[in-house]
């Protein structure tokens, strides 16, 4: 808790890092001066936990038993820490669109606990671990695993781990074998490569959706090289998107919003975007057509792409971030004739993350969200479902303890 | 006719150029000092003709007169000839797969006279003409007209022209009226800014093809900055990917074919490839995954896509030059893991056209080309249908004499 605000979604950090070490040594991270460690040493309400903790553990967890099963309290088993373990007692964790295609679909390995966009207190570490200690707080976000070693790992891509990215939620873990558990849980055992420093004062429940939804919308404004002036359009105001609208105003881009809810529309100028345009609307798509450089593309399922191709300059990309089936509609005249793409973009390595967060903190980027209970997650995938969300919501862990099983 | 070589598709220039003059003084083109003219003092076999034959004249084509027709000789008007006009005489004119799209199409204007890969002789200039004069050879691509003067044609994409490029053939013609005709013809009028200079020495039945298919897939390459062993890959073995293919070993890539006949596999290690994949052959393509950094996609028609994107190293594009109408299926998922993207490419602008042109003649790139009569060009169009070309069929234009009404 803040001692400075009396938010309780506030953390304070009073000194200093006493251990400002870089994430990666050596392998040229550009922000590797501006990972501040945290302390906690002026917040009481710190735990001191230590080694007596490393043991494996049970932990109460929100997740679905079985397909098309609702969330519920559930008790899963947390492995014995390592040497280079983190264990983290889970503060927040975001609800992300993909959290609900997983737990809803037939398809996940059973039980299944989403949760990608965690916050929480370091309560424990393992004897190797130099970056963070007891009290710290710490962020995960889509990965906890990948080899370290392979050519795409050594290039901070460890989304692309040639031997295999392990995900955070329901993903093969070779460390505790069986399938990974996210970040609906109370806590979390995490290889200290993949926790994030969350940087001091930040508010921590908005800081958590970063951890995907951040970087997601992040690294293609990075990889694309969004400069000044140039015209940014975001399809799909939902979790990306308005986080998209963040970063690309952050970087002084000309944004538009394209998006099917006209109640987003006057929201769109609030988060800082110049146009709204309704994407239905035939006559006013004309008038934006040729006018970006590029579309950064939430939408969460097939849709037509060809009239936002439309909508991009010569040489224009439009990336896709949340299609992730069939790909809808396109038409080649209209890409050939303006030299235009359609690229698809994930979310970044851990060094990204890190500069994201950095990037973020610096320039008080946050999410807008809504805190809720556990037992109030099914309804919150419902009103995801059905648009009704301003525009993360965030699960605050410590109500698990009350949660049905 | 070379004087030289007794080859009638040579020409040889005997002199330095007498006028080198730069196709666009004062934009920046790289390639300006490589635009030597050329002159026709040695050629005994030059025409004479000037002035007189600047007025508006008729002359014999190859064309549909009606939809689903067959191509017949027509007799068709050229314009009088204005101050920037050059006059030529068709030598050669290659059959681009688009020509049979058109000819062939219900939505062609008729009578509709193709081609835009043309090679001729310059028979006459208008007063303001500066870079050729009577005697010299010229190239006319896809493009006979554009404003001029907006951003697209500034920055040398005449084939963006905001006000309308003036494509060779089907385009409504802006100095003439109705539509205009294209190089299966034995005379064009173009505008000097339009004609290309073809280097000395050139084989010209061999180039002809170059003005369409040698720049469109010049383009991507040094779009997509294809360097020293760097993977590209080339879809499909036709008119434009054996260009293709020796256009990318020029640049020293390391090539890969995929095509769908047997038949190529041996021709595409002649052409230079390293490797040659049949694409129908899951487990072949499944070997070559993740290898390429580049594809050049020049298949003139709807396909999968997915098994190409599979081969495409991470960041990897696939550019599509050939499918005109809606794009195959591609998958969201493959995409966004691998930052992998689709793009469109269509030929060049008029520079890199003329850059093109002087690249391949200074590394003596050339076409693969059967030379047909003109009588044989509905065949030639059956056999283009039937992949049975190796590679590009190109009409001697004198031949057009003999054909029938």
């Amino acid at each position: 808790m803040c001692t400075q605000c009396d938010d309780p979604r506030h953390v304070h950090h009073a000194a200093p890092p006493a251990r400002r070490t870089i994430l990666k040594a050596g392998l040229g991270l550009a922000s590797a001066s501006a990972l501040a460690g945290t302390t906690a040493s002026a917040q009481p309400a710190v735990p001191k936990a230590g080694r007596a903790t490393q043991g494996p553990r049970t932990t109460r967890a929100l997740g679905a038993a079985e397909a098309k099963g609702p969330l519920k309290a559930l008790t899963i088993q947390r492995r014995a820490m390592g040497p280079n373990d983190v264990l983290l007692d889970v503060l927040y964790c975001g609800i992300c669109h993909s959290d609900i295609h997983v737990a809803r679909s037939d398809r996940a390995r059973f039980p299944c606990v989403p949760g990608h966009e965690v916050v929480g207190r370091v309560q424990a570490v393992g004897s190797a671990v130099t970056r963070f200690k007891v009290g710290d707080v710490g962020g995960v976000g889509c990965m906890v695993g990948s080899c370290g070693e392979c050519t795409n790992c050594l290039a901070d891509r460890e989304q692309n781990c040639l031997k295999g990215t392990v995900f955070t939620y329901g993903a093969p873990d070779p460390a505790a074998g069986g399938y990974t558990f996210g970040g609906y849980s109370e806590t979390m055992v995490v290889p200290e490569r993949f926790v994030l420093r969350i940087p001091p004062g930040a508010d921590l429940a908005a800081t958590a959706p970063l951890l995907c939804a951040g970087v997601t919308t992040f690294s293609p404004l990075q990889h694309w090289e969004v400069s000044a002036g140039q015209r940014v359009g975001v399809v799909g105001l939902g979790g990306l998107g308005h986080i998209a609208v963040k970063l690309a105003v952050a970087r002084r881009a000309d944004v538009t919003v394209f998006t099917t809810s006209p109640g987003k529309v006057a929201d769109s100028r609030r988060l800082g975007a110049r146009h709204a345009v309704l994407s239905t609307d035939a006559a006013a798509m004309k008038e934006h057509a040729g006018t970006c450089d590029l579309l950064i593309a939430t939408v969460p399922r097939t849709f037509d792409m060809r009239p936002f191709m439309d909508v991009l300059k010569l040489d224009g990309t439009l990336v896709n971030l949340g299609t992730l089936g069939a790909l809808g509609s396109l038409d080649g005249l209209s890409m050939v004739i303006g030299r235009k793409s359609v690229a698809g973009s994930l979310i970044g390595g851990i060094a990204e993350t890190q500069e994201m967060l950095d990037y973020c903190a610096a320039r008080g980027i946050k999410a807008d969200v809504e805190v809720v209970r556990a037992q109030d997650v099914n309804r919150a995938y419902d009103r995801i479902v059905n648009k009704d969300v301003r525009y993360r919501f965030v699960i605050d862990v410590a109500s698990l303890k009350d949660a049905q099983g």
